[in-house]
């Protein structure tokens, strides 16, 4: 208690400016597009030639993440992760990060410490640099604001709209088990709600535990994909599903769809967990949100070289029927595609 | 109250894509620089062989704003004014911002649009295309985190560390407005809680409430220093107070500077609201935060000119003593400075 007061009284102490040049005073930057990081009115970046590419994500308390079970350093790494994986999702590499924090009093400077760390460790592991930001006070709650800016030469940039007639629909990793992860997180955190004796049990269930609370961005495959001379002709990150992800590249393609459930790359761990919670795992796969993994489509030629790939599997191919998106099952029968992605304004 | 639950009920009828596609779907880009905006994962942008401006800033509920007294368009109009007003600060133009809102329940279909009004009159303004977002719920309070992208070339760029000695210190406009609107609005807020039947007396004081509710960023004044010939050593927006930019420049420097109190600009309507407040409008100017006017510093040789241009007035000079920041009060008397500038982290 006394500790925490006096974590809490330096926080006032040091005041918003002093917390911020705390937070951001050991920052190197890293990429020569970043000319001039944090401490002025803006960063000044210089991408030459190559495009710049920018998304931004806000993670709110309550609705993206619960801190009864969700460590500090892992949403700060998760926050990174989520945004950067937009960029890959774009076939770039992403290069800065500009993130605004709102916290509440039950802040201290080391926990806010720790979710620095968390930012620092995932800034470090995709080589990307922090050249701004906001921290400031909130009422209740901690939210978490990123933008993420990113690089790719013009003719490296894959849209959502590029997929072709006869491209083979594929993904990096495995799906559902984030969602898998998360249905155990909360399962534990009920049951400690309601007999605070009973510790969690997450024995055996690290991977999917570490698929929901710390995520990567697939920068690997991006880099993979270039190293092979592939560019795909189309690709999204898998944030709310397969099913809506796919569903948008068809969309914005004006083209059809097969998918094939006996394709879709599962986790043991998340079989596993899905049949405890008597969820179809597919359908885990299919609406179930935060993989990050990356969906893609490359032209049929290039079936040899992806089958090669560890890591990447191909669920399906692009139909010239655009009101053909179906789910082939594993006993032959159709059925249509349905996004049920997570949608945060339900009541 | 029939008409709320309505509206209500299309947000969640919407969804979080329904709504962003709504919200987004008249956006028209308007700088070349924005090659693809939103509808991707990222956007696309093209700078060219001109340097890219970043800044972020985030507003929160019952923090930086209270909806009391703040209508939601201001409100919006505001939130993309005070990101724009850094890019001016670094000499730039504003092009691109990308926008997260997370809201809670309180909020209909309509007040999203009133914000989103505020936002589009901005852009509109300031030239400035609207690329990215996210639009989330919260459990409690409106969050809106801006990130702005402006361009300069590299010689153009004024940093606050470029002040030389013997530079005239000049800012935009008048000081203070912002923070007597604040106490004011605080006032007839505070009125009407306590006895609901008297309503807001703002009349004779629509200068200073505008000051604070619909501030401008001020490219203009970019604008005509450009037009002009004349790049600032130095440049920086007041958004804490004069003091605390004043020093900020000073200390970035290396550098000392006299400020002269008859020569700070301040506003009839400022001064007889303070008057009425019992506040030394000086005090007002220095400390009081939101003005969002410009303080750049240039030669001295610029003195003619500078003190043609309309909206800019010269309050002191830069020098080389760095342990002599002083403000010259009407008696001559030399003060230190001191910045007192707003720390949302007070307890």
């Amino acid at each position: 208690m006394d500790k925490e007061n006096s974590n809490k009284k330096k926080l006032s102490d040091l005041g918003e400016f002093g917390l911020i040049s705390h937070l951001t005073k050991n920052i190197e930057l890293k990429n020569n597009s970043s000319q001039k990081g944090v401490g002025d009115d803006a960063a000044v970046l210089d991408y030459k030639n190559k495009k710049t590419l920018i998304s931004t994500d806000m993670l709110v308390e309550g609705i993206h993440f619960d801190l009864t079970y969700t460590p500090l350093k892992h949403l700060g790494y998760k926050a990174v992760a989520s945004n950067v994986s937009d960029i890959c999702a774009m076939n770039g590499i992403a290069k800065q990060i500009v993130i605004s924090i709102a916290l509440d009093k039950r802040f201290s400077l080391e926990m806010i410490e720790e979710i620095y760390e968390g930012i620092h460790a995932a800034c470090d592991k995709y080589g990307v640099d922090i050249v701004g930001g906001d921290t400031t006070s909130s009422l209740t709650g901690l939210s978490i604001s990123i933008t993420v800016l990113g690089e790719a030469e013009d003719e490296e940039i894959t849209y959502r709209n590029g997929a072709k007639e006869n491209d083979l629909i594929c993904v990096s990793g495995d799906l559902g088990g984030a969602y898998m992860g998360l249905q155990l997180l909360e399962r534990e955190k009920n049951i400690f709600l309601d007999n605070p004796n009973i510790q969690p049990d997450l024995e055996g269930h690290d991977y999917i535990v570490e698929r929901q609370l710390k995520p990567e961005a697939r920068q690997d495959i991006v880099k993979l994909l270039k190293s092979k001379n592939i560019k795909p002709n189309s690709m999204i990150d898998i944030s709310d599903g397969l099913a809506s992800e796919v569903l948008h590249i068809c969309e914005d393609s004006n083209l059809g769809c097969s998918l094939f459930e006996e394709k879709i790359p599962i986790d043991y761990q998340t079989h596993k967990m899905a049949e405890e919670f008597n969820i179809n795992s597919t359908v885990a796969a299919l609406n179930g949100g935060e993989d990050y993994e990356l969906l893609f489509t490359v032209p049929l030629d290039k079936h040899d070289i992806i089958s090669s790939i560890p890591n990447v599997t191909i669920v399906g191919h692009i139909n010239s029927d655009r009101n053909e998106k179906n789910l082939i099952t594993r006993d032959g029968t159709k059925i249509e595609l349905q996004a049920q992605g997570w949608c945060n304004f339900k009541e």
